[in-house]
């Protein structure tokens, strides 16, 4: 079965870029710089579920893609999370946190409302992520 | 400068086990069967902090507790998580979530107040859980 990003995801999210094992989605919502990596195969749901031959490469993405955005950014601080108790296909989300956002210092799901890029905006910023990652 | 666990982790959980790299904690929490990984490091924050020569323990060691903790509890899902904005010590969540928990679908952190095991059952589940971690 060839791989397929989940509906939800894909509706949430703007496209990025694909790296060599996961699919790099940018979350529609303006007030945290949000990354999500999609791992592209099949069938996983739990962060433990990635196939050993892919594991070095998994981490090594998260850790870029972490890397990248704080630079991007100048973030305080990166969050790390695979939760998926709603989307059943593993997904990471890497979030740039501030001490001046929103819900600094909680956890940002599930407090207040998704702000969506305006349309001059999102360009851009997907241009520079995309740069910025290398693979 | 030897590692040392952050008092605030101290004071929310008991210890499981060492492992090659990771202190196992378990959150004193009796609402989820909660593990937390620490490494035994000085000075590493964020997830992609791990020095290079730990990566690869370190995801083996959070897998390992994340298997583990699941084939204990029989849960359904898994969320896996290092967040650290308010303790600035690197630490990985591993919470067993079910479908009948609590808070399930949201994430756990910042809703409704820790349950502390009576004394009664923490001896028994430290000792199945540290049986069941390798290493």
């Amino acid at each position: 079965m060839p791989f397929a990003l989940h509906e939800r995801l894909a509706a949430d999210t703007w496209t990025v870029k694909d790296l060599a094992l996961c699919r790099v989605l940018l979350m529609n919502d303006k007030r945290y710089p949000w990354l999500i990596l999609v791992p592209r195969r099949t069938g996983l749901r739990d962060f433990h579920d990635v196939a050993k031959a892919d594991k070095g490469m998994f981490l090594a993405e998260i850790d870029h893609v972490s890397e990248v955005l704080k630079a991007e950014t100048g973030a305080q601080k990166m969050n790390v999370a695979a939760l998926g108790n709603m989307v059943p296909q593993l997904h990471v989300h890497v979030i740039a946190r501030f001490e001046t956002d929103e819900t600094w210092p909680k956890p940002v799901w599930g407090l207040g409302e998704a702000v969506p890029y305006p349309p001059s905006e999102i360009g851009g910023l997907i241009e520079r992520l995309k740069k910025g990652l290398l693979g």
